[in-house]
């Protein structure tokens, strides 16, 4: 049997905003969540400031390390927008107005030095592919590199534009079992099951919840047949100190 | 005058469980405002897996190049709890039973195997200074690494006891106009304060509240009388538009 294929990604959050805390990203959790259903795993994830040489090291970095690359924020038309150029740096070819871009930009009418600004946005590395936007300018790809806007609704909705245009790898999937009981406990039986299972990633995340201490367990991975397997030995550990777990979530 | 001393930190979240998506860290929001405010700025952030050569290179990349370094996750009982292991893996020390973890541990009675379990949080890097944790055992310190939990209320508590324990540099104040302006009509006036005050950092940020559109404009810097200058000139840009903003709201 071959291995399944895996196709992994990394996500570049952009911004000065998520780094002073104005601002509590939520579009790291959206990416992981849609793009593993898609069969792409998230591997890693790093925050940036608006400065070009730091974006430029991590987009170069990152999109030789993984199959794709999604960036967030930073292409909106004034002058802390700066993703495309940054992008275009990292992949030593120009900028240039996209002129499908500017169709959608100029169909909204602005004065002058308004439109001017507003142009910005059509402004792509040489040789980009769009990405839909139904609300407003697209944003592009070029190479593995797929640039999307920070606001979580326009992220959403451009993301959503993606789904069949990537290559799709092997689906993680899981098995979530919640029991009133603490990770100490369960520690030891908790390492065996994952030393039978070594193909699955068992994860341990204590809780503490209407005044009880809790911990779920997940096990992640793409064979479901393992998966149930392990759910089982995780109820009968839970078991045998004499609490009774919750039902196992699927996901 | 002497240019205003700038303290910098990285932060490094480690978890499998915020790169599948599973769970939405909030860890970096809260690190980043209150280091603000003790005079310490976020730089970058990186998420990694449960995986000790990533871990390893974050740890020694970002303690290199910043003035702190603070990690969340991975430092409970179970097997996936693997930071302190990296942590002296990155600084070339061997992992030690800490007396002063271990009688905390001790102090909340377990079974044998329980206990032998619960102790691995007593495994520090050899050197380490401990972090006060009130609700359980502390987490460590090494060099400029701040290790901590990653369940967010037992981070934060660990980060309070921190305070006054760390270096101090400059704060950094924010001033933020709101104004039901698109960010196209006010680039180019924006554009142009932004090169006014080199030394304040301006971002523009959209939103869609109410079903109407407008940006919130933010300066930040640690000249106070910049700042309220600027502040001055983004609220008489936003009325050369016919639009009234709302109050500075000074952070």
């Amino acid at each position: 049997m071959t291995e399944p294929k895996r196709v992994t990604a990394a996500v570049l959050i952009i911004g000065n905003e998520i780094l002073s805390g104005r601002t509590q990203d939520t579009n790291l959790a959206h990416l992981a969540r849609t793009l593993n259903g898609w069969g792409i795993q998230v591997r890693e994830a790093r925050v940036v400031p608006d400065l070009e040489a730091e974006i430029v090291e991590a987009v170069n970095t990152l999109r030789a390390r993984h199959d794709y690359l999604f960036t967030t924020g930073g292409i909106g038309p004034t002058h802390d927008d700066i993703t495309a150029g940054c992008i275009a740096s990292a992949f030593g070819v120009e900028l240039v107005l996209d002129e499908r871009i500017a169709a959608v930009v100029r169909s909204r009418p602005s004065p002058p030095e308004v439109m001017a600004a507003r142009l910005r946005m059509a402004q792509v590395p040489r040789g980009a592919g769009l990405i839909d936007n139904p609300q407003g300018p697209p944003g592009f790809c070029i190479g593995n590199v797929y640039v999307m806007a920070g606001i979580p609704r326009i992220m959403q909705q451009m993301l959503a534009s993606l789904e069949g245009r990537l290559e799709r790898g092997v689906v993680l999937r899981s098995r979530s079992i919640t029991a009133y009981v603490s990770e100490g406990q369960i520690a030891q039986g908790l390492g065996a099951i994952q030393q039978r299972h070594p193909q699955l990633d068992v994860g341990s995340y204590p809780f503490h919840r209407d005044g009880r201490y809790g911990t779920t367990l997940v096990l992640r991975g793409s064979d479901e047949a393992a998966l149930d397997t392990a759910a089982a030995e995780v109820q009968a550990l839970v078991r045998t100190l004499g609490v009774e777990p919750e039902d196992i979530v699927a996901g």
